[in-house]
């Protein structure tokens, strides 16, 4: 029997109950059942997000999800700052021009954060400029983006504030109010260790004034029918009813637990896989490193697809590798979560017999004996 | 333990298998494994659509699959005419409305099915309309619409014929190419028997044509994108990896039993329950009976509520009221999915029960048997 323990960030591992809560027999949505379901996840996606406005479930990936953001806030007459520095970022953009919203990108080297400065001149530069899109965690470059510090100017500007949290909320500390969010995506194969297939998006108060002020030019993904459904616990089109039931299982389990304590743990899972990389000569790609995901630079003399090939193969690990410009040089792990320590611990032992198998040179065991030594001093 | 049978017309019921299918670990989609899943799934959708062309699978519902059809069959410069019979034909116009494209809305008594002459009428008026979209079983009232006529007559004008299949497809004839059709939907949740949460739409080698010739304004729902992907066994966004697992499963037993013979017990199951409703003195809703859905009159001094409430709670079956119009004035049963005649029967025997309880006057047990006289000439 071979175990399989999936590293990538995103789909992530799923807890066995919550697979077999998701197995249980189908239900019927339009029921009191499912009335109560949804409630009971909304309360749960308010503690999730840290706010008291209402998120919105769709059926889709997140990228559904963070479309019906933005089309949502960026009616005609708006007019969007997108922060440029990864993959998915560049999505983000691609909504803009596929809906014809009017926007402005701004190009940030890769590996970097976005940073408030960059937003300011942005903004003073073009007096237009009233709505600003940025991801949290680029997953696709493994960097993390100062929200609170790019919330505190965009608010200051009356700025409607979108911010893709798909690797972020859940893992890291994500406080839409208190960092003034307007629209906050998550995703739910990620943080939320649910299989693919529901979206968030978190909407405050002003963004639903943008919205309701507008019309949105699509159907599926407008947020106006979603939020009138959501007003009596009900949903615009046919949810998908297990992996809603799951999504409840796993929000209790959060809340259970605690936001700071499994933000606390996924900051640990990132340290010692840095720490345990830097033992092994390995470099931290990103400069702006995010905790809920790991990429390392692929050192010379070793093939990233070979390596990790070899780790699903030989050792049943399943690690990303790089996107776009990355593709090849880079690696990636997810520390988000159904994982823990010894996960972590075991992927870095794969690690080091892969690199060995390639002859790379570095002291057999001194990535492991690194890792432990950061969780040792963590965990009682 | 109570036994709970879920007779709507979607979701259905999902078999065990599929359900303990989709409980398995979960693997990530940029993989040979889910490359190899796609594949196998397109060949076994093609035979679903009995089509030759790319069957396009988007995590979302039936809507978002309708959505993605309609929006890019209608780039500007093309109008369309919106056949309306029911709550779901009028969801489709609402399409049109959001995205601006232009069409004409032909409102069709509900209950009937849609007709080629009305088309044939209202595309002579008018030499603009190039598209046409209808649906071919429209659950709300349960009438069938003759897609094969309307396919011939579209054609003969060079038209684009985008059906909406979701309670037609692999439940009741549907015969893509032969038909003519150019965009036919389908959803998960229906004869699929899998939970809600994944849209189809095949589409034809004219209607690739016309989304390739102009910019769909719209990026989750583009099937440019999915296009693109597919041809590597791929897909452009994070695919519902727990429920494309389900239907590979679903789409083997379907080719194992092979489409014709389910058409016949779907149909089979509607002629019981229309027998047996003539039995109890209860009138088909339908002027043009779909077989995938049966849709009674309540008779006079029943309420409906009751009814469908003491079906549920007292006996486990669960069935729908009637949409918009129809609310508290009839009664649906589905014939999709896992369901066979024993199902069927309960469901009829549980409607005596509930109808004597509300003092409705019928000669007792007579549904059950007129129901089990069809099911005793057919099966063996």
């Amino acid at each position: 029997m071979k175990k399989i323990r999936l590293l990538t960030p995103g789909p992530v591992m799923v807890p066995e109950d919550v697979m077999l809560e998701m197995a249980r027999p189908i239900e019927h949505h339009r029921t009191a059942w499912y009335k109560d379901l949804v409630r009971q996840c909304h309360e749960l996606l308010q503690y999730l997000f840290q706010t008291k406005s209402q998120v919105i479930t769709i059926a889709g990936s997140g990228t559904a999800a963070a479309e019906a953001a933005i089309v949502g806030c960026c009616p005609p007459g708006h007019k969007a700052l997108v922060l440029l520095n990864g993959k998915f970022a560049e999505r983000w953009g691609k909504v803009c021009d596929a809906f014809g919203i009017e926007h402005t990108k701004l190009a940030i080297e890769w590996g970097y954060g976005a940073k408030a400065a960059d937003v300011v001149k942005a903004m003073d530069a073009d007096r237009k400029l009233d709505t600003v899109i940025c991801v949290h965690s680029e997953t696709s470059t493994t960097a993390l983006t100062d929200i609170e510090g790019i919330g505190r100017v965009t608010r200051d500007r009356g700025a409607i504030f979108i911010v893709d949290g798909i690797t972020a909320v859940g893992a890291i500390p994500a406080k839409m109010d208190d960092w003034g969010v307007d629209a906050y995506i998550t995703g739910s194969q990620k943080a939320l260790m649910l299989p693919p297939g529901l979206g968030f998006v978190a909407v405050s108060d002003r963004a639903w004034e943008r919205i309701e002020s507008g019309k949105t030019p699509t159907l599926y993904n407008d947020l106006k029918a979603y939020r009138k459904s959501l007003k009596e616990w009900d949903v615009p089109y046919t949810p998908a009813v297990s992996l809603v039931r799951g999504l409840l299982v796993v929000l209790k389990a959060i809340k259970e637990r605690g936001l700071e304590a499994i933000w606390a743990e996924t900051a640990l899972l990132a340290k010692a896989t840095r720490t345990a990389a830097a033992a092994l000569g390995l470099k931290v790609y990103a400069h702006d490193p995010v905790d809920s995901v790991t990429g390392l630079w692929v050192p010379q003399g070793v093939n990233e697809s070979t390596l990790r090939k070899t780790m699903r193969a030989s050792y049943g690990f399943q690690i990303a590798g790089g996107q776009g410009e990355l593709t090849g040089k880079v690696i990636r792990f997810s520390h988000m979560g159904y994982m823990d320590a010894f996960d972590m611990l075991g992927a870095v032992s794969a690690l080091e017999m892969c690199l060995a198998a390639q002859s790379y040179r570095f002291e057999p065991g001194a990535g492991v004996a690194a890792a432990q030594k950061v969780f040792a001093a963590a965990l009682k």
